[in-house]
């Protein structure tokens, strides 16, 4: 990724200090342009809108699963998978400047996050929850408000961005929280050290189409990482198949089991060639 | 199923008036006694409470997708499949009685089914759309206000249960437009007629399992009609498989699929052998 005159403008989704701003911090540095889009459908559109360089778009979390906005959308798009980063998600306790942990009485944020710190609301039965619409804007409106009463859960960069005050960390329930983000440049580029592979596949709607698609990757060794299905509109009941392989366009046997797909699928579409993120898990079982 | 001395107790998630309601009605007959849980928690939980006989739970709409939410409670339930149904989602617009369609300026609905309506918004520009937390609940509340100007969309159900007036029918974008449900009993029962098995299974996490997972069925000529994977909790990236196959229990070879399967898996769970649902959609390529 080459920087122009300007700094790299990287859109998101959500306000400053969302965990997506996180994960294109974390991936491209502080020096990046952020910009924040209000909807999936913004974050899409800004490369062609020519307001962003890249797009982030979250595909995946550990616990909730697949982002289905952004599956669909990445098959509508001409966007293409540069890299992709994962981040841990930790829900802080967040109030404004001066509240105190012993003050608190309302605590907002999105609805997901809320559902994702039960043991926190049973352990202090006397916070009420309250959902809102993310969790950066509940930060920024619990500054805003001054209320030493209310607090916001988010992640720390929001505190810092809002000048809020944190209150309690690591309220989440399950430590082994994390969601994987996709980079999404308008053109393909494929990095010499690429080894994850990600493509969607239309398959015939008959007995054992999944089997003889997977075939030529298994035969080869080439690990499936993922596979996830999605409905075909207009054809109740018919899936398309997004995958993701442990695999580089540039190794001749990938390529031989791409061609292999191709005469076994009604259509084959490569999302992109790029490098695998570290895997942050403490799971030692992995195998890449 | 037999009914005993009262009439059979259906749970379903939402309001008197909803699509599950039709669901479970089309299933059963209007002989039943609808039993409405506010979240999928309590209808996951019905059985158990004694407040009803069965739940039914949607599982997939063919625009949206999978509903996560029914996937993972399953898992988490000793419920067992006893029989599924597909219904059409058409959407009506329903106002008061009296009111007529020239005078309404604002249509609430859950959001989904605003964005399903996206060309009735575009052809009546001046129709404000408001977001409210059901279909059906939207009828009642529309028909309890009494205010001409305010109309909801919801299914012809919650109309004739609320009173309410329908002023245009078949709103949806998109006429194939389907949810299938799953409706849940605490033992697991066999119809001699089953045609279809539905079960989750969690596979090592090394390369080629999912191809060596479906091999047995394929081998067979085992139809796969759907895989969905979900995330397995506290193993980020690693996933359960939900399989739903044109089988039998009953039937020797899907018996020995099923012995090599366990086999090859960590874990297979049965989740029930049913009969398919009537495909009611109109694309005549299936292959059941």
């Amino acid at each position: 990724m080459s920087s122009g005159e300007h700094a790299l403008r990287v859109a998101f989704q959500g306000e400053r200090g969302a965990f997506s701003e996180e994960a294109a911090v974390k991936l491209l540095g502080e020096k990046i342009q952020l910009v924040p889009r209000p909807t999936f459908e913004a974050l899409f559109g800004a490369v062609d809108e020519d307001v962003a360089d890249y797009s982030l778009a979250p595909i995946e979390n550990s616990l909730v699963g697949s982002v289905h906005r952004s599956y669909d959308l990445l098959l509508e798009s001409t966007l293409r998978i540069a890299a992709e980063v994962i981040i841990p998600i930790t829900h802080h306790l967040i109030g404004p400047p001066g509240a105190s942990f012993e003050g608190i009485e309302v605590v907002e944020s999105h609805p997901v996050a809320l559902a994702q710190c039960e043991r926190f609301f049973n352990d202090h039965p006397w916070i009420k929850r309250m959902a809102s619409e993310d969790t950066a804007g509940s930060v920024r409106e619990v500054v805003r408000r001054e209320d030493p009463r209310r607090a916001a859960i988010a992640g720390k960069r929001a505190a810092e961005i809002y000048g809020g005050s944190i209150l309690r960390e690591n309220l989440e329930d399950d430590s082994e929280n994390y969601t994987r983000f996709l980079l999404l440049a308008p053109s393909p580029s494929l990095s010499e050290n690429a080894n994850k592979l990600s493509l969607v596949v239309q398959l015939a709607h008959r007995p054992g189409s999944l089997y003889r698609a997977l075939e030529p990757f298994a035969r080869r060794d080439i690990n499936l990482l993922k596979i996830e299905s999605r409905p075909v509109k207009g054809r109740p009941w018919q899936y398309r198949f997004y995958l993701d392989l442990c695999a580089s366009t540039s190794d001749p046997e990938v390529a031989a089991a791409l061609a292999e797909l191709q005469d076994r699928a009604v259509e084959v579409r490569l999302l992109g060639c790029y490098v695998a993120a570290l895997a942050v898990a403490k799971d030692a079982e992995r195998n890449p």
